[in-house]
């Protein structure tokens, strides 16, 4: 029986709230139905106390038992061998799943983080604008084919991607609406509902604590 | 048995020539003694034709009999699967070959390659640059602790983070002499030697039938 444990900051500003990336292992374990505790690190700590357990001072990790994990992908991997709920059995449907999660990071997230972050620099008209909306496009055209990225069903890999896209700024690149249906299909489940408004409640039960 | 075919482009322009990420999966198989072809894509039809089997239009990508999968990452830890050489069996350390595999591609890669992007594209003070260097000195203080990423040996997620941070421009973000030797080491061992001469080759073939 594993004991997990996902490790979140302790506070954080309103802008990150609902979309610190704990929130995809809490969504993947609510989906399993597998039990966890939130555990935290002080905020004004992450650069110094923690890089020996992340060593880029950030969020999320896991605990599992003995087992210490960060990177969000190699997380919601760990936990997907835990549920079929997560991620089928067979060889090529794990595959598929994997080769998701990895184009959720790899392709689309690589290109649209570094794109969001120069916009909010205040270079809104970048050089990455180009490659994100080419990015943006090819996924459209695979979601306008199906409704699920790997094995004909739900799976961490669109748990992630969705997560990837549903960044407003991200969102409003342009008009897709087979992503966009996507996305709004997969934030509704309610294992996603829950998770988002327990990070909610973690961050504002700490504003309390620190007033 | 496996049979595996690394797919990736007829021919490149020099500048990218060494640095195709199929150099990844043939260093991949080259530590591990796998046996494997290699077949190729037009060019000029890499984003028209072959969406359907790497949907963003890029390579590498992998057959393994029947199964065809795309992204690097993805590729790697299906072939790690198939030899010690590239991942230790027990849980625990294939659990952290994943994270840093992960950490390669979306801790390193996802500033690096943008930022790399942007210095080629004629902006090269530009607001990545902060970012690129703090996450290559949190990964040269990683690195000056220990020789080896993950269970404390040779993995491939020593393979791909060697191949993210041996593009020139990257070595040069400043002086880091942990990670310097690692790219050195690692760039020196006889797979990686190979994989690269048949990549260069493979190239220049090409050359020589367009003449
Ligand atoms: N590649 C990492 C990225 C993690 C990440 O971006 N974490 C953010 C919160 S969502 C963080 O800790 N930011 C605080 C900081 O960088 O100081 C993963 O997927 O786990
Ligand atoms: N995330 C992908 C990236 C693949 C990639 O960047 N491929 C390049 C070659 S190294 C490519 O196909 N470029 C041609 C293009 O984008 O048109 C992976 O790791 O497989």
């Amino acid at each position: 029986m594993s004991e997990l444990t996902i490790w979140t900051l302790d506070w954080v500003p309103q802008g990150p709230r609902g979309f610190v990336r704990d929130l995809r292992l809490r969504w993947a374990c609510e989906e399993a139905g597998l039990p966890y505790k939130v555990q935290t690190i002080p905020f004004d700590d992450r650069e110094t106390n923690h890089l020996a357990r992340q060593p880029f001072g950030q969020v999320p990790f896991l605990s599992d038992g003995e087992l210490q994990l960060f990177e969000s992908g190699a997380c919601l991997i760990h936990l997907a061998h835990q549920s079929d709920q997560l991620m089928p059995k067979d060889a090529a449907g794990q595959a598929h799943t994997l080769q998701w999660v990895f184009a959720a990071l790899n392709s689309i997230e690589m290109v649209s983080v570094p794109w969001w972050f120069l916009t909010i620099s205040g270079n809104r008209d970048n050089e990455l604008t180009g490659w994100v909306d080419k990015r943006l496009t090819q996924l459209e055209a695979v979601l306008s084919q199906r409704d699920w990225l790997a094995g004909d069903r739900f799976t961490v890999a669109d748990l992630l991607m969705a997560d990837v896209l549903r960044i407003p700024q991200v969102r409003a690149v342009g008009h897709r609406p087979a992503s966009e249906a996507y996305v709004v299909r997969l934030t509704e489940r309610p294992a996603f509902r829950k998770a988002h408004a327990d990070q909610i409640a973690h961050f504002e039960l700490a504003d309390k604590k620190r007033a």
